[in-house]
């Protein structure tokens, strides 16, 4: 297994002002992770915007995001419609001096299981870097079979899988991890995503959290995935219960970016309406609530 | 009603070869749809995998489909998932001197109806040139309500809709369209898409087709078309029902641009595997039954 593909993977918005990246916003981010001990950096993940910039802003958001993340590794977000994007964006992530890169299979057109490992392998071919499969339906909407998995997770080069939230119910969890284990290489680690089911992936058996939360607030979600790590399972899931006001907020507004991009807008650590236009974000009301759960919660 | 979004509007593929545009063969597809005798042609459309190409490519092709279509109106395909880029498309669609713009709601991060219907203002606020609103949720996963299909409408330079298939029930279709033009102005014409729908789509009241085998196929596409206008509805029905056997590929083969794009080469439009990759489009043993409907029904 492969250790920097374990633990916390803290994934930091990509704050947008007057329609460019700003880059101090981006590098405050950043810094406070490095800060704040995640295992790992991944820049340009959904929640870093990957899918609206420009392969230029991507290539500078990735050399950032390496050089203020200090000694914790940097994995970048390299998907793009076309294949050919994709391995312009893999050599620039590699050119900024990323630890790994991650790949979601994005689609206008829908894609076939082929097309999709098709496109694995030919990036697994071109880099030596690793790869973390990133399996997001709800931005990609595509879904892997496990048989799938199973094929790209053999092809030499994939470190990791990023799946999508695991059943809530902790002993079918266990199952759904188990099943994914089965039929993928040992070295090949799992990360559970979906920030409201992180506590139950990681004590079902995940070897890391690919989280949202993580990359604007480091300190409940290491209270999260430490606990687990530490075996104290039950710990774990009372860190998360902490935060059933957020998921709340997450299931209600349509998803975790709007209200994460507000609670960074909210703590000073992005500007006002820090996502790419059409994305307006939340709206006032919407926001007055989040506000209120900030303030209870004590976040920070 | 604005007469030129009436009508079979044909959308050529934007053929690929050694993943760049092959202009010979775009060109060739261009002319031919100007000469079979379309009411006009869009480029760039979904068809036409406007996805997946650089700004430049666009640009390019815009360029090729206005100099090539001779007196045939071209609308253009300006969608992207950031709002500064459909902007930057529309801008470069004016230039090359297109009739209309065509624009579909990307998404990556799903989009609320607020940040489509304000898509949208931003666009008719800064282009002169009339506005078709894409409706394909196949593509873009978003589903416009009729209360933002009114919204939108009343924008002023929004010329025409395109809504996906109707329902195959002719009574059903009717209501269906007659419920959409009741809530848009009177000026602004539907077009029906999902081409084993639209006979019935024509039938039911649409205004015109925005056709995907029209852009490679034009010739059957205008017998059912004109069969509609002339409200011979039996002849249309009947057109559409002889192509029976191509609906059922597209059905079976997950949509109609793979089947297109396969009669496209084996007719010679266009260079095999003309798709954008991660598309590899259909197999062989899929691509040796489109030889077969191709042949029976003599299409060319």
């Amino acid at each position: 297994m492969n250790g920097i593909f374990t633990g916390l993977s803290a994934f930091p918005l990509t704050p947008i002002a007057n329609d460019a990246v700003d880059e101090r916003a981006f590098v405050g981010l950043v810094e406070r992770l490095a800060t704040s001990g995640v295992d790992s950096i991944t820049a340009l993940g959904s929640t870093g915007s990957y899918a609206y910039l420009t392969a230029e802003e991507r290539m500078r958001v990735s050399h950032l995001a390496v050089e203020h993340a200090g000694s914790t590794p940097v994995f970048v977000g390299v998907g793009a419609l076309r294949t050919s994007q994709v391995l312009a964006n893999v050599e620039a992530a590699e050119q900024a001096g990323a630890a790994g890169v991650l790949l979601a299979p994005m689609t206008y057109q829908p894609l076939t299981q082929a097309d999709v490992f098709e496109l694995f392998r030919t990036v697994t071919e071109r880099t030596d870097l690793p790869v973390i499969v990133y399996d997001n339906p709800g931005t990609t909407h595509f879904s892997f079979t496990d048989g799938l998995y199973s094929r790209i997770a053999e092809l030499p080069g994939i470190a990791s899988i990023k799946i999508p939230g695991v059943p809530a119910d902790l002993a079918e969890a266990r199952e759904h991890v188990a099943a994914i284990r089965a039929a993928i290489p040992e070295h090949v680690t799992i990360g559970v995503s979906g920030d409201a089911f992180a506590a139950t992936g990681l004590n079902a058996g995940c070897d890391g959290w690919y989280s949202v939360i993580g990359g604007t607030l480091p300190v409940p979600a290491l209270a999260i995935i430490r606990a687990a790590q530490d075996g104290r399972a039950a710990d774990a899931v009372a860190a998360s219960e902490r935060l059933a006001p957020l998921w709340g907020l997450f299931s209600e507004f349509g998803g975790s970016l709007r209200v994460v991009a507000a609670i960074a807008e909210q703590l000073g650590l992005a500007p006002a309406g820090c996502l790419p236009l059409p994305i307006q974000g939340l709206t006032s009301a919407q926001r007055a609530r989040v506000v209120v759960v900030v303030d209870e919660l004590g976040l920070d």
